[in-house]
């Protein structure tokens, strides 16, 4: 049991490391897929797009109204309204086959195609139909008003969307526009999930005394999910370095994942077991072991021919915080996106008690969320982290920064929503 | 063409008339689904989860050490350590034969199941092995200390998560902790989606002159999946009231849907059409035309025999927006859960230039945002809602409420992301 303590590394320098040490770029080239545009939500496009097409396509009116000749319009007012030849109507979905000369109008839908002639159109408010071909304007328009130009939306040939983009709705809505049913995307990284212990047993199963449910899988599962990517349960492994290794080794060459997560050895001896499989599996190996982080302080990160393997604390909440600050990324740059955690939800929240923490370190402080009087208050829970209830009675998480020595009553804090 | 503008609701005023209208309880009641907890992310518990048993069940250590009689340890210092006698170890996953007696330790793993008369740990930092069956101590440990009680985590008996609750990865762990394999969710509410407008062609089509791509399907089926719905594509209708009608009743009594969304109908003829079967399919029939929200203010909301329907405005920019106010949260409560724009993310940045609004509506402004030195920036979007390129081009919108005449450049704003 006399070991040297390990030396930490700090959140940065672990990224620092999964980026330095992993080829990126070696991996997702080989993970594209091209679906269905409907499917498409959430996920990473692996091309550029290009519109080869101008949108809308054709000079459209954006108003129920008449189109006609801005010029015929100059100077129309209420006391003195002008008058034009209303010489029919613009059939939806068509070319329209009348023209506009000068002081003539015609009825236009929102959505139709302006005649040729035209160049504005004018809102029905402002027009009175005297009879079956007199109308009546009470304003002017300009050239323009009221009409989209054939490539206001979208021009041909200028980049609409760059490859790395990650598909919102109306991105989707616009490859609907241009044609594009099929788009290339990144696939889905998938993930390994292995749980260890020997006390550790199945959900289904009923535990003996001294046995307790595995909890991790099914957070990491979902944690996985979240973060866009396909967990792949693996089951609980005894404690055994050679069971733990084919395990590994199943998931890799079997199952195919980009990425292994080994959850449960919070124990110095699983903890031990998992540092020998991951030396001796491949190149570079152990990267990281043991991090800056409160809760998650035993935590291994590793490299074997490329594939990045994790062994997360035991502890759920430790399991969790840790998923959040390098396997979420992680995710994220195997489908060829970025990671931006200023996007990632926060709420201002004003903290009702003083909050100790050690320099040196990040501490995640767990904190319930609530709003009075227009104001978020985070009052924090304070428990261990093998307590997962702590977690489900959170509304998210507070960092307090490496070099801050705890958080004052009436401080502003970012509270990370879960 | 000479109809009177119609009374506009304020986004209030709508929402009230859903809920005033809606009979909930009776569309959820009949919505009900068992899955299993792999598949429960962010799905809502149709059921009141309380443990049947403790968690962790047995009382656990949660460091790595020695389990002892935590008054052996008391006045051990560095200078004068106290010294037990070792008596075996804990094996993880089973109940510990042996009994720790006065001046008795035992070595334990974090998870290991405390042995009788233990009632503390201490970490193997502070001891030292001096032979098989002696160690030293150099520092105190309380009653209770690096240890989980039975029931510390969950207690049986007391209520857990509640009904309407969404489940997230920790929730999740937590039921599989318990033994809780499969869970009550309410279903997933089906939303049709139906295009409208004789000028708009499916997107694998080529358009003629005159005729555009359905973008609007495609958007709202995204926003419906994004807010945990089903989207099922109707396709496109023609601009005929029995067209339109059949195909609601379709949607209604063969796809089974729970609401049904109707796109593509901003002129006025088609505006009519929607009206005019909305107001003959049932009973409550229209409860709202026309709402003070720019763009979208040519809304239609009717409820037909206890089915939600909504006219959205045409204009995709508009039909988001308006998805975003009243679709997206009806689907929320059709799930049984709760809707609060309050979580729904937002960050607060600068704006970069004056915009004007004009009192009496609800103005949405998309806008790009970056971040400079660690503050965000907002810089508005000026285009006509016809255009999806806005919105592609967006980071999120702005809301400038009822009763503001415009935001300043300098003002802080909170942007909704998408």
């Amino acid at each position: 049991m006399a070991k040297p303590l390990f030396k930490v590394s700090t959140p940065q320098e672990v990224i620092r490391e999964l980026k330095n040490h992993l080829n990126l770029k070696e991996i997702i080239k080989n993970n594209i897929e091209i679906i269905d545009i409907k499917d498409s939500l959430d996920r990473v496009l692996a091309e550029e797009i290009i519109p080869p097409c101008n949108l809308p396509g054709f000079t459209r009116s954006t108003m129920d109204g008449y189109a006609l000749r801005a010029e015929d319009s100059f100077g129309a007012t209420e006391s003195l309204p002008s008058y034009l030849r209303l010489i029919g109507e613009i059939k939806m979905g068509k070319r329209p086959e009348l023209k506009i000369n000068r002081g003539e109008a015609v009825k236009i839908s929102t959505g139709g195609m302006l005649p040729e002639g035209a160049n504005a159109v004018i809102m029905w408010e402002y027009t009175s139909k005297i009879d079956d071909t007199t109308i009546e304007l009470r304003k002017p328009v300009a050239p323009g008003e009221n009409i989209l130009r054939e490539d206001e939306d979208l021009k041909a040939g200028e980049v609409l969307l760059k490859e790395g983009h990650k598909l919102r709705p109306q991105d989707i809505g616009v490859l609907a526009g241009i044609g594009k049913v099929k788009v290339k995307v990144f696939k889905k990284p998938r993930v390994a999930i292995i749980s260890t212990g020997n006390e550790v047993i199945p959900p289904q199963d009923e535990p003996q005394i001294g046995e307790v449910r595995d909890i991790n899988s099914y957070t990491l599962g979902a944690c996985v999910k979240k973060a866009n990517g396909i967990p792949i349960y693996s089951g609980i492994v005894k404690d055994e370095a050679n069971f733990l290794e084919q395990e590994i080794r199943k998931s890799i060459e079997k199952d195919k994942v980009e990425v292994v997560i080994i959850s449960g050895g919070s124990s110095m001896g699983t903890r031990d077991i998992t540092l020998e499989v991951l030396s001796k599996l491949g190149k570079p190996g152990v990267l990281v072991h043991g991090v800056s982080v409160k809760p998650g302080k035993p935590t291994i990160v590793a490299i074997v021919d490329n594939k990045p393997i994790f062994g997360l604390p035991g502890h759920p909440v430790s399991a969790m915080i840790i998923f959040s600050l390098f396997v979420q990324p992680l995710i994220s740059w195997l489908q060829g996106g970025d990671y931006n955690d200023d996007f990632h939800q926060k709420i201002e929240a004003e903290l009702i008690c003083n909050v100790v923490s050690d320099p040196g370190r990040e501490d995640y402080i767990r904190v319930v969320l609530w709003k009075e009087n227009g104001k978020f208050y985070a009052k924090p829970i304070l428990g261990k982290s093998g307590l997962i209830s702590t977690m489900v009675h959170a509304s998210g998480l507070v960092k307090i920064g490496l070099n801050i020595e705890g958080l004052k009553k009436g401080n502003k804090v970012m509270v990370k929503l879960f």
